[in-house]
Parts: structure tokens; C-alpha cells; sequence
């Protein structure tokens, strides 16, 4: 397929480096800022541009990842193309893209950074399309680069995307309070890493509530207030450490 | 080596697993309930005991691993003993075994669930003991079933137990509120695991804070209102999503 990218952030960049391993051909990759599309096309031996007016036309699949908030808009530039327009928004309905004829969704649940390499090929690609023909080409393209590609709807594809914020964005951020933590005493993160590694382990073959540990669910409470004692300082931890305490002794009543 | 273990939960479970693997001999398992001690010892070749006067005097190390807020009641019962007797929990202090001549403290920095197997190899374990004497057995014992371990003293390890809280027993609530959204609209949680695994993952190189990514850091005030929506019948999970996006905007300013 020949592919054309509308953005350049970390989504982008990681999908149109599984697509051309997967023998795909970038032709373009558009940014607001040229350089930003420069910077990733340099890697794809595609072209980099900003300005709309120099889009290849004959493309099969243009890629819409930018800010949520702007793909309407960036949309409504687009029309008149022949080939498959579709975002890789989670949050975002198919009907951002309605006054394209061949529109739909191509939403890889993943978290991607910068810096880091990620096979994508166990990674669930969301599809939806406005006809069972554009499903066809997106299936196609997913397949490229997943084993695991799925029909999903616009308000489906938005409770997936509000779990994944709590399954990766909270956890993340859970992480960086446990680092911070230590990093005030001095004491070194990697001594949580295999523990972060078997947290995330446990829960491929067992579902979350069955291999739930720690003080709260043991109902310990004095273990409970002498942490919070710890964290005598630090008064946003204690408020977070309360609040899933006591959602962790309810859920497990 | 010549084991006792006083304890047959999950930790203790895990434990002589691996001490048995490594080529020791684990004499008796006591525990209050004679069946859950004979459970753990059949696996083991050991003796199952649920009466202290039956405890063999001739072990080298006594490991015990029973609930935090029975540690010091039992080791009044273990007085005389000339074996080393160390206590494995995170959030107790050396203190509670300080009746008894050698006493220490093993407190492997895992998760441990009960019919997940696990290897300890990397599993970083904590060790503090009454003299130089207890430290080299605690040392041995520890190097054969992990190439990970280090001399923490009790306020320390209570910081590395109470930083593990949020990396893992919050963290595994997290991934139950997911579970529990995605079952409310019929969607299956295996969507989320590759994301979950890579989750860990990136904070294996990374420090969280630079691979922080959703709705929150982003400032992305439309998408998380949304998100609220989403979540009108479960005000629990709503605050939660409040209370966790305001640290991560705060963390993030």
C-alpha cells in the first residue's frame, strides 16, 4: 500500500515504522511544523511537507494522528481525496471524519514513547469504517502489522480507551509517586522493577481482583496508618493512598 | 542448609520453593492450622507441625512468615533457639525478634500469589540482622535462590515497602477498575494486557515521569470530561479519575 501520514508525534512514528517493515511504502508525511514531518519522513524515505496543497493524491491510506481536537478541522482539508482516510484517535468518533467519502478509525491500543522500540504485532488494532469496503483496506493494513485486529464502534472504542487510562496512564503515574518516594529517601528504583514486571505479569493469566495484595485488602490497619504516617509530608500521596485504600476494602468487602 | 519455615501463605510457599531448589533441606513447615502446614510440606519432604514443642532445635535458619501482628508473639515462643531466626515481612521492624540471640530480617521486594509460579532469581531481597555473624547466613541463604540482594535497616525497608504499595497493590487495583469498565460494556480484558505488559515495560529503561502519556499531561481537558461522562453511574471510579489526573497535571506543571 502506499501510506501517507498526517502527523509525526509518537504514534505516528511508531506506525509508519511497522508499516514500512511490513513492506508498506510512505510516500508523505505532513506536519504543521515541517520540521517535525522532516525528522520522521528522514527515517521512511518519504517526503516531508506542510503545506496541504502538495499531498499526493494517490495514496490508498492517509493516516490522520494528530491532537484530537484538530482532526475535523485538518479533515475538512482532506476532501475530495479517493483513498481511505482514517484517524488513530481512541477517543475520538468516526464522525469526526463524515465529509470524507472513505473514512474510518485505525486505533492501536499501546502506549508509545519516544525512545523506546515496541512491536506492535500483539498489539489490538481498533478498526471501523464507513463502508464494508474501506473495513476491507484497513483490515489489511492492520493485519500487516498485528496478529490482532477487531471491528469496534466509536463508543466502544471510547470505554477501551477510558479503561486504558486507567490500566496505563494511572499506573504510570503510580510508578513515578512509588519513584518519588524513594528517590526522597534515597533508595534506588530498580529495586522495584521486577516487582512492577511481575505486577503487570500476574494479571495475563488471572483476572486483577483474584491476585490482589497488600495491607488493604488484608484489612491491616496498622500497617495502613503507619504508612500514611510516612507520608507525613507528603499530603497529595496520603490523600491518593487513602482514596485507593478504601476502594480497594470496598471492592473486596 | 537446615530450613523451618514458620508460615505456609503465599510467601512462605514461594520461599521454600525455591530454597528447595536451590539444594537446601526444608525440615519442618509450623503453622497454626496443622492441614495448612501439612499442605505445604508435602511438596517439600518436610515435617508439618502446628505445635511450637515439636519445633526441630537443630535448623540453621528460621524463617518467619506469618501475619505482620503476630511476628512478636511468636518469636517469644522461639526463645533459646541458636539457628538464626528471621522474620520475612517488609513493614516490620528487626525489633519485634529482638528476644531471640540471632535474629534478622529476609524480606523478598515481590508479589507473590498463590498458584502463580515464579522465578526469583532477579527478586531483589532485603536483608538486616543482629550481628555480622547473622548477616553472612542470611547473605548465603539469599544469594542461592537470587543474584539480588542487599543490607537494608528496618525505616528503609518500611520506604520500599510502602513505594511497592503504589507500584503494585494500587497498581493491581487499577488494572481491576479497567477490568471492571470494560465488563460493564461487554469488552474483554485481553484487550488491555499487551498494553498493561508494555506499561512495566517502558519503566524498566525509563524514568515514569518522561514516559507519562493520556489526557491529563496533555492538558487534554476535553477528552477527560468525557471520560467523566462515561462514568456518571460509577461516582467512585469518577473520583478516582479526578483525583489521579490533578496529581499527574500537578506532577507535570
Amino acid at each position: 500500500m502506499k501510506i501517507v501520514f498526517l502527523g509525526s508525534g509518537n504514534v505516528a512514528t511508531h506506525l509508519a515504522l511497522a508499516f514500512k517493515g511490513a513492506g508498506h511504502q510512505i510516500i508523505q508525511v505532513w506536519s504543521k511544523t515541517k520540521a517535525h514531518a522532516a525528522r520522521l519522513a528522514a527515517g521512511l524515505d518519504a517526503e516531508a511537507l506542510n503545506d496541504l496543497s502538495d499531498l499526493d493524491r494517490s495514496a490508498d491510506l492517509y493516516l490522520i494522528s494528530i491532537k484530537d481536537e484538530a482532526i475535523s478541522e485538518l479533515a475538512t482539508s482532506l476532501k475530495g481525496l479517493h483513498g481511505v482516510v482514517a484517524h488513530t484517535s481512541g477517543a475520538t468518533s468516526i464522525h469526526a471524519l463524515q465529509d470524507l467519502s472513505a473514512h474510518g478509525v485505525f486505533y492501536p491500543l499501546q502506549t508509545f514513547s519516544k525512545d523506546k522500540a515496541l512491536d506492535l504485532s500483539n498489539t489490538p488494532i481498533c478498526l471501523e469504517a464507513s463502508s464494508a469496503k474501506v473495513m476491507d483496506v484497513l483490515k489489511l493494513a492492520a493485519q500487516s502489522i498485528s496478529e490482532v485486529s477487531f471491528e469496534v464502534d466509536s463508543p466502544r472504542r471510547k470505554i477501551l480507551h477510558l479503561a486504558a487510562v486507567f490500566a496505563c496512564n494511572f499506573t504510570n503515574h503510580l510508578y513515578q509517586m512509588s519513584y518519588s518516594i524513594l528517590e526522597q529517601h534515597g533508595l534506588d528504583f530498580n529495586l522495584l522493577k521486577p516487582l512492577i514486571l511481575e505486577t503487570a505479569s500476574k494479571v495475563q493469566n488471572e483476572v486483577p481482583f483474584k491476585v490482589q495484595t497488600g495491607p488493604a485488602i488484608r484489612q491491616d490497619e496498622g500497617t495502613m496508618a503507619r504508612h500514611l504516617a510516612l507520608l507525613d509530608d507528603r499530603p497529595e500521596l496520603q490523600d491518593i493512598y487513602i482514596t485507593l485504600s478504601n476502594s480497594i476494602k470496598k471492592t473486596h468487602l
